[in-house]
């Protein structure tokens, strides 16, 4: 039997409230045997390149990541906020280690092509997830940390979509890990009805999905989040799970019906 | 016998210029067996102060670390100028690995004292380096390129002097390594004539240092970093070398005679 690992998105409002995320550390860092934790960085990029006066340049709802901006995200992600969750995961007894995809080569990329004229800047999509570099840091009792972004090879970071990034890793190690892969935000899960947090849809898979999109009980901003958990699931992800950052501690307690499942 | 260790802090003003940093990675990634890069963050850190109308806050020739201070060495230092080095060490088919004190629980530390009224701010003298964490990475072949940050295990980030960081490495890995230590930046050495710089001391030791100390001949700049290596090689510190950055690719080519060799 394949060894079980935990791989955690942490993403939404959360980064932006120090006491919630700590919240939502604490619960993680009791997640028991092997995990990955992946986050992005919240408002900080917007807001610090608001500071230094560089225009935050978007299309169709997805920033473009001119070179002023790359830096920006260099310094917000791996910095700010990595050191950030990195420091307090160690106060809970978590091994944390930081990561780019550049650290360890862990994850290579190549700029994303422009497409009907839409060029994203510097802004990778994931070729290959380095699982020996990954396995060589698990094996050693750390807790790798990815940020949002990846690199070239050739001296060139990218960003790249953090949720992108948690699927990409659990795609990799489902080679040789039973993966469970849980993306944690302010909701209790997928939402039937979004002004009533009773609502949780407990499971989607292929056979209830395609009702759930004609009927519009899932709505476009939930669309691809789902579509890239179905993608993952048919490359071998075992479970997927979309909930709440608090109730991310009831796996230490055993829990795993948490938020909304998603299997094949 | 113990296995090799080069231990490389490179410093000055090397890090503010991306040509010449290229230059001295690429000379780096090829020092044979296993390494450790230590970086600070050059003039950085005091650009993106002023540029974000914080203010840059020194005394006796050091900087206080206030919170705000804090955020941008926090940016600076494991962002943008690690992520940089990382990324052009892979080109260069060197597997460096980024990492603060934090990362893998490194390089734990304490908040300096206030002392004769002065209180530095978030500033760590180290209290103990984590050998097995980094043991642990070089055996995997990952390369520690360590940035000048560390942390109290509580929660807390502190910035630390890079030169302080790889002399606590250099000492820590003496137990178990034979250690080099290199003290790269733009000169070629300790000159006795800081205007001609083919005037490098070629070895400083127990013997000759006093007369050059009382001679005038090593200035106060220099006097704090010498000090130190002489604390580490008493410490078991094998060899310590002050040289020029580019004289580091003299290494691959097994000349070991570069700058200035300081030795008990």
């Amino acid at each position: 039997m394949k060894e079980k690992i935990s791989i955690v998105k942490i993403g939404g409002k959360v980064i932006d409230d120090e006491k919630e995320l700590e919240v939502f550390l604490q619960g993680f860092s009791r997640i028991p045997g092997k995990k990955i934790l992946v986050h992005g960085g919240g408002k900080w990029v917007s807001e610090m390149s608001e500071r230094l006066g560089i225009e935050v340049k978007m299309t169709h709802g997805r920033r473009i990541t001119d070179k002023a901006t790359l830096g920006v995200v260099t310094m917000i992600l791996p910095g700010l906020a990595n050191k950030k969750i990195v420091a307090v995961l160690q106060k809970y007894g978590c091994n944390a280690l930081g990561l780019t995809g550049a650290d360890g080569n862990t994850i290579l990329a190549i700029r994303r092509p422009v497409n009907d004229g839409i060029d994203f800047g510097f802004v990778g999509d994931i070729e290959k997830v380095n699982t020996e570099s990954i396995d060589a840091l698990l094996n050693s009792g750390f807790v790798p940390v990815f940020t949002a972004m990846t690199h070239d090879a050739g001296g060139q970071l990218f960003n790249t979509n953090a949720d992108t990034i948690a699927s990409a890793l659990a795609v990799g190690l489902s080679k040789h890990y039973a993966v469970d892969l849980y993306y944690c935000f302010e909701k209790k899960g997928v939402l039937e009805d979004l002004s009533n947090s009773d609502t949780v849809i407990p499971h989607i898979h292929s056979g209830n999905y395609p009702d759930l999109k004609k009927s519009g009980t899932i709505h476009s901003g939930m669309l691809p989040k789902i579509d890239n958990a179905f993608d993952a699931v048919e490359k071998g992800v075992g479970r997927i799970c979309i909930c709440h950052y608090k109730d991310i501690q009831m796996l230490s307690q055993g829990n795993f019906q948490i938020g909304t499942q998603i299997t094949r």
